[in-house]
């Protein structure tokens, strides 16, 4: 259970959803590269520094949510990818999905992240 | 429907069942530029002509079975994502799931592809 990756990623959701300043640079800075990057269809951010300050942004905007790991995350060859779900931190229905693609660095933290975000799929019909 | 998006990844998949070897080159010479990079956990290839030898060389592992898009690609930033199925030519359970994730150049040819390989899923429980 000591998965690196698997590590990475959980620290990585955990820095999405920590509401203290201080505390998510922290985060971030365990979870990117100083020049990483991220970029999804709304926003962007390069270097660890404006990547904290993007997510605090991002969560002004998500008052009451919060991000949570859907499944394991998937490795090979220093790439990864995961999804997520955004969902009311009170518990219900899920919000909003997400694809993100991550490549990682030698000291095995993220070097770059492209999410990509869909609608929750409709429940399966029998 | 001629969204430029969709039309290159139709031509990558057409060029994952192209049989034919010229015919398989010019498909990967349109969907890929000719420095880009394939990666998936199986194999590798650098530059278009090593990509379209690797599609020959996975197609004579995977006999009688076809690449299938499953749902719209996804697209923002010059980055692409995508899901495909393999399945028997004949009709039939889906074998394997894959997860594409793309670079697009300037010019509107994939410049990496990125691969991840899952079970197909369990039929939902109602």
């Amino acid at each position: 259970m000591t998965n690196p990756i698997n590590q990475l990623i959980d620290t990585y959701i955990s820095a999405w959803n920590e509401p203290e300043p201080d505390r998510r640079r922290a985060l971030v800075g365990e979870a990117f590269t100083t020049e990483a990057t991220y970029l999804d269809p709304m926003m962007s951010g390069a270097g660890a520094d404006a990547i904290a300050a993007m997510i605090g942004a991002a969560q002004q905007q998500l008052p009451g949510h919060r991000f949570v790991l859907a499944g394991a995350p998937d490795a090979h060859h220093g790439r990864v990818r995961f999804t997520w779900h955004l969902e009311p931190a009170e518990g219900g229905a899920v919000v909003a999905v997400g694809h993100d693609f991550g490549t990682v660095s030698a000291d095995g933290r993220l070097r770059t992240v492209v999410g990509f975000l869909e609608q929750p799929e409709a429940p399966a019909a029998a």
